[in-house]
């Protein structure tokens, strides 16, 4: 029988993609599209999105406990500001069904790094249980927690791309600290949400790049958490890119003792050894966003300075795939023992 | 001594635009820029539009008529939505400001196409005495009534460029009324506005085209009333380009009468040998979105069927210029008797 | 057993488009990508297309007739300047390989608008053979001929989406003729062929929009055949749109006889009944290029004039998909008698 | 009498922007338009650029020193490729024609940087002789020299936007060298060239961004040379953006001792107190690249960490302008003891 799911915030760029994957998937059930509030219940997904419409309709319901519970929903998928993640969790979980939030609620572990969403728990004492337990939700780092996980924390669309990046690095202990990483994040818009501001209007994106949330976007905890870093020791900086998808991360690494490109190389290659979605290129070769759009792939390059002191990893992903609905699909994959590649 | 000017609406993208011109111009001087309710007042301009930083300051003033005759305001650019518009003018006139409004709100002399606006005017017989009165700001059309006029309503970018494609060759009989004339028009998005909405949205809007408004866009009737064609003998179909700014206007024409490519030119070069601002094409070259962008010009070029029986006119234009502030710089130069290339 | 394909000229988009469905075929072997002169054998597919690098290499392998026939190739898929494509279908139907081409070459049955290509067959008799025998590989119009096949002249983008949304009007009769159907179609940069010019520099497309080959098209004649019009009664008007994909057609019909939207509606429904590629918008409800982009579909909407004299029907789809590639695949789906969704 | 110039080159993109300032600077007469080699010769510079058509006709003449001699021309423009610079320099010189040279031919001092131009000199001990008296052409470093030279080195593009960031923390002993500085550059497709090139297709440079040149960009020469940097002090990474022109470059500076935002401001803003074309902005508000563009503005903004040990600097401008052909005519205006606001 196939697996009963459900989406709440399919009606967002995230969310809409991942119901994309969902209804796609040969293992899943055509997924429960969930509105909250009386904003959507009553439309269709394919009102909002009519690249969808044709045979059939996607109605958009109410969402209850009561209808999750009577659908036998197994898995909820939320796409959703991370308010409502913190206060939909503790009830679905303990209703039985396993989460993949897609919202930054749940992904850090350092109550340091958390205070910048600022979270106002009902439940102090349940809501650090669950943040204990929940399990970041990268795949490549994090298997066999996901596996068994009830609560899966699908990373930020930067925070794949830059820790996908480093994380072999810094463990091959190649990353000279004190210098610090430098991270230089370009995103396309989408990343940006699907509420139009000023900043996503077309004549303010366009023929345009801006830096933006220097020195404090939120991503960056999860950076340092995933990839072992400490605070002082990352810069992260985000640029708005006139592109409607697609993250490609400039990163400069100090290196800390002598390497050669080929022992950098077999670091990566040895690090994503069994990796489906994780391709690491030749020395030299460097990913273009392009290579990876509309993928599930994060695509990691790099390049040695001619004096072999410094490293520049390029790292490319689609912000809406591996991202953010792409690896939500992947992380079901894995918790559902199914192959990762399962529905791409 | 200089002109002494004001603008209402330069926060807009219209309205910007002017403001711009109007600090460049040599004979004008600085403007008075207005704020109306509370909005923006004690901004200024760079906050909204930091590329004009730097040396100076522009701050928005509060709106009031007493602001305006205290600093002996002659010429008030109205760049507002045209309820707005149709508010103030009466009251502007009344004071002796002439008034170039930039709005839909006095086009249009016939009510029956007025009634797409759905003015609720507060005093009848007055606005009504100013449509009559109401100059249609395009000066290679109206450029004695302008001179003197107190009123000038600037044309619509679409209108514009459709007006001043299809004038010279309705006048001339070349039109065959029965088939009617397809006005197939394609804007920038920032025709749409400065507001953010889904539409304009860079993600929705980007890699993608849509027509809208079909056979009911606001500018049909300034078109009809402009180029001398009645309600059935035209379609004015306008899409969203993903592009900042520009129209391009593609208008098919089925001769009423055997013609020569020459003959073509002939018409279009003798009705604009004066015009400073229109530049006709040679038969077969075409203009493109690109050839006046950031310029007031609007490009005429067509091509005749090999069969002699029908003809493409191109027309192209930048929207925010002689599609709105270009083309209100060129009504205050024909006002005041400068010369219409004056300032830019 | 799984087919067994070839491609010549998998390193265009539309043949690598192709390429990549081809690929994710079920019932289709990895086909082998041919390449002809010098130019790229031994290179590999990935090396122009990092993008479908990974596990895998895709060799380009120097087309010769005795490696189709080494092994055992039933179906060669032509991505070539139709020039080679007159050249090489008359030698492979006569060894027995079944040919779907993406060129031209064979799609046009009257002579007169064959004479734009201007081809110079070294065997006329064999070629005025083929040419009637050639069936256009528009399913939707074909489907039983296509099934039993040996050379599938696959249409232009353009004209899909000109065919696709104007066949069903003629039929019914709806078309008056005198004044002439008005197509004014809206290209990405992707159908000018990945072969940098100077018009797809991106410094010239971007930010831009203009029409070209008017009253020149080579995709006229393609419309006129299929769509039942005479030579006078078309208008086609290409434009150059600043996306990297994607096809919209605005389509001016001036009724022959009263008919209400629901009547169009019907015969459009009707019409596509069975189609799986083809999907009719409910009246005033229009197609954008972003709903079919990357999908097989052919999009069509339509909105009537408040008189009722006159239709505009818009037609969208990707051009490298149902323009090119994707209507390959479907044309192979119908000539093996699988499903048409069977791989998309 | 206004100022006789040529210009060689106009048909690229910095040479036609050169142009049309030229064109509309009070004080120059109407430049020579130069075509070398038969290619361009007849031609006329609106053929290429109909967006400067209309009223005059601008003929590409044929280059000789005879015609230079026989028009008096006082300053050649050379936008021109390297080689040729190299080439022609030397005799301009002689003749008595200052030279404004905008490729990369005279801006290097250090023949170690030098070398990636693998120049080879027909004159070898002149070379070096006017390698030693070029004047780098940045006003706000050289204004003085800039007066009196002969030959004037337009800077390169993303070299401008890096240095004018750059060069005041560095004199003001803020730079960190040990860790060195991180220069992360995005421009515009421009920079690349008017000459059609798979990289500057519109689909491959659309919707995607690529670094290049990594380790290796010919630019870094003048950065350290200019900067005061050593050659293992700085990484200068360049990507290829999808907008036609603009530059964003966003540096990273670890401080050498502590500093306050206060006091970074306080050294630019002194730094650049007599500087037209630059402007500096208040702590925290970073320039976008739209706000220089079309301007001749390089604006420098800067954001400091939160535990005040890193600065992160964001320069930008417009390559073809400040970083081309307005900085071409800003030394102009230096060399001629005008203002540098003359003209723009």
């Amino acid at each position: 029988m196939k697996l009963r799911t459900a989406v709440l915030g399919a009606t967002g760029y995230a969310g809409f993609d991942l119901a994309k994957l969902l209804l796609r998937h040969p293992k899943v059930a055509e997924p429960l599209f969930l509105a909250r509030g009386t904003e959507a219940a009553g439309q269709t997904l394919e009102s909002f999105y009519p690249e969808i419409g044709g045979a059939k309709s996607y109605p958009l319901v109410p969402f209850s406990w009561e209808l999750l519970a009577g659908r036998g929903i197994e898995v909820l998928f939320l796409a959703t500001p991370h308010e409502l993640s913190r206060e939909l969790v503790p009830e679905a979980l303990a209703k039985g069904i396993r989460v993949v939030d897609l919202s930054g609620a749940w992904r850090l572990k350092n109550s340091g790094h958390r205070a910048v969403y600022g979270f106002t728990d009902q439940d102090a004492a349940l809501a650090a249980k669950l943040d204990a337990e929940a399990v970041y939700g990268l795949p490549e780092l994090h298997r066999e927690e996901i596996r068994g996980a009830r609560l899966v924390a699908n990373p930020g669309c930067y925070a794949t791309s830059v820790i996908c990046a480093l994380t072999p690095l810094v463990r091959a202990g190649l990353v000279n600290r004190q210098c610090g990483v430098i991270c230089d994040c370009k995103s396309g818009v989408s990343g940006a949400g699907k509420k139009p501001m000023q900043k996503t209007h077309f004549v303010e994106a366009a023929d345009n790049l801006s830096a933006y949330s220097v020195f404090g976007h939120r991503h960056t905890g999860e950076i340092l958490e995933q990839a072992g870093l400490n605070d002082d020791e990352l810069v992260f900086t985000p640029h708005l890119l006139p592109i409607p998808r697609g993250i490609l991360s400039t990163i400069y690494i100090t290196l800390d003792h002598a390497a050669t490109a080929d022992g950098v190389e077999s670091i990566l290659r040895e690090f994503y050894a069994d990796a489906q979605w994780v391709r690491v290129y030749g020395h030299g070769k460097l990913p273009q966003i392009q290579y990876s759009l509309r993928t599930n792939y994060c695509d990691v390059g790099f390049q040695m300075s001619p004096d072999g002191k410094r490293l520049i990893v390029v790292s490319c992903l689609d912000n809406l795939m591996k991202g953010a609905a792409g690896q939500a699909l992947q992380n079901l994959n894995v918790m559902q023992g199914w192959s990762e590649k399962e529905g791409f």
